[in-house]
């Protein structure tokens, strides 16, 4: 018996790792030393921070590929985890450094597999991070067949003193709201359950209410906020950044207050993608189980002293910014008001 | 329809964070700034280096997971990642400062999930690594019941000078090789088909010729090169560090030799685990496939100038030291005298 018997083929490896050569060094920054399939990959830090303090994150897209898979479209989910991951280390202020992923299978297609690479590289690009290296993994009865999952881990930096500290939250600042594109990439468990349990829509169904088919919809690319933010990070004015992901406003938006701060959030104060609507109507879903598990149209929440707003707005351009709440005295709880 | 309609439980999820919290604060090193649960990790990398280099790695375990699952103990596989990816950044002369994780299952296992991250924790601290991070995914209808995936990210750092470069690799160096406890987390696909599809044995049986029980002899933890190798690392009589991981001695070494240097190896020159002969013979291997599936014994090899074996052995102290074969000129070829 030879390996490849027992359903794993190295060489289909071997090749697929040329492709993912050639893609990944196209994000490569000047600080990468090494090539994609050295054991480790090096990536020089240099002279230019003082106290630098490394933010890792690591994540998943979690059943957003079931998508993909229903689609057979691979390079939009792998941009999702790339921007999550970058805005992820955006809460403490971090630029991004370099990426790595993790893509699993039941058997090793060099096609998908540059497919999905070629979202990471594009994520990557958008975000001037270098993809310095990955796993690949053939797992022979291991996954459903032609189902994969892939995983994300990124490396930022940032000046010890440029960290964020929720400690300069407090009551009267605002929170502002910005955009995102639709549904991320949180809560696919329940979408998927309606769209294609309840509703028994397809991927490939137009839906008049939401202005667009349903693969289309559901596969938008996580909007990555690190463009938009990157030089206004370093003013300082902002108190915290809230990546608006699992768990929704509820979860997330505690983890950025002081003991003393509460929040009571607005929502008439921006425009809800249809989504949001269709997803509730059509799933019968109370409203607080939608902020607590959607996004509702704000990817990324910033708190900022009432005083900075004009100068944020200034630095963000064209950027529509709302301000959807406010910081209160209180005990970490959000308030929304319905 | 609430989300945990659709299978998703954030409240379990939150319950188990906690656990890991509690846990993955022992690996904590002074130098992380933050509480497990953050968006992004915070590791402050210091002023100890004067041109820091990071060393990254991602890693799964394969289809070793499904002895795991066979034997329902989940806290080894765990301990085998972050072992796998301390050595893999060790051939870069890198010690490890952080590990990230990422465990993608079905359905949330409270129980589980502490077993799995238990073996994390205690992979980081035989390695001086903190876990600083994670992503823990329930994927309903994703993967099959009770099944789940980890994938292991790790940082480590190294002088620029220090890092070993094959260029220094010359005809005559000898090759050093380390001792494995086994197989360690490479070739299981070919493993169970042997073990478990043709001698239809299970994990609990006692097997004479390898002295041992199948799944206490298939779960043996990854050995971890660091811990014996972290003082020597810094005397740079060290060429080049080969991690014998999937793709055995024959796709692995070239990876260290330079362009007009190959190698030849002694396999009399080492005892091999009476495992690797049990499997070429019940699975009729040919030999050349063995050394190209598996380590043989021989998990590392250094390559050093053999004016130095007798410094390097008087640094590894009660380490054996087996001196497996030498560099000869040539194109990056491994040649094995059976």
């Amino acid at each position: 018996m030879r390996y490849r018997d027992a359903g794993v083929n190295i060489k289909t490896a071997q090749d697929a790792v040329k492709g993912i050569k050639r893609l990944a060094r196209e994000t490569f920054s000047p600080s990468v030393l090494t090539e994609i399939g050295d054991f480790g990959a090096l990536f020089e830090l240099g002279a230019k921070y003082t106290k630098p303090v490394l933010v890792a994150s690591a994540d998943g897209v979690g059943t957003k590929l079931e998508i993909s898979m229903m689609t057979e479209r691979f390079d939009t989910t792998s941009h999702d985890l790339v921007n999550h991951c970058v805005n992820d280390i955006l809460t403490a202020g971090a630029e991004p450094l370099f990426f790595l992923d993790y893509i699993a299978t039941s058997k090793l297609d060099e096609k998908m597999i540059e497919e999905v690479i070629s979202g990471f590289t594009k994520g990557c690009k958008e975000n001037s991070c270098s993809l310095i290296g990955g796993e690949m993994a053939e797992m022979p009865d291991f996954y459903k067949e032609r189902h994969y999952d892939v995983a994300g881990f990124i490396v930022g930096v940032v000046e010890k003193e440029k960290i964020p500290s929720k400690n300069n939250v407090k009551p009267g600042d605002i929170l502002i709201g910005l955009k995102s594109n639709g549904l991320h990439t949180n809560g696919f468990s329940l979408v998927r359950r309606i769209m294609f349990g309840k509703l028994k829509l397809t991927v490939d169904d137009y839906v008049p209410e939401i202005k667009n088919y349903v693969g289309d919809e559901l596969l938008k690319v996580h909007r990555s906020y690190y463009p938009l933010l990157s030089e206004v990070r370093k003013t300082g004015i902002i108190k915290a950044y809230i990546h608006i992901t699992g768990g929704g406003f509820y979860d997330n938006i505690p983890r950025s207050l002081p003991n003393n701060c509460s929040c009571v959030i607005d929502p008439t104060k921006w425009e809800h993608p249809p989504i949001f609507d269709f997803l509730m109507e059509n799933g019968d879903i109370p409203i607080d189980e939608m902020y607590r598990t959607f996004n509702m149209g704000i990817g990324m929440i910033l708190i900022i002293d009432k005083k900075d707003k004009e100068h944020l707005q200034k630095m963000l351009k064209d950027e529509e910014v709302f301000e959807i709440g406010k910081v209160t005295k209180g005990e970490r709880t959000v308030r929304i008001i319905f």
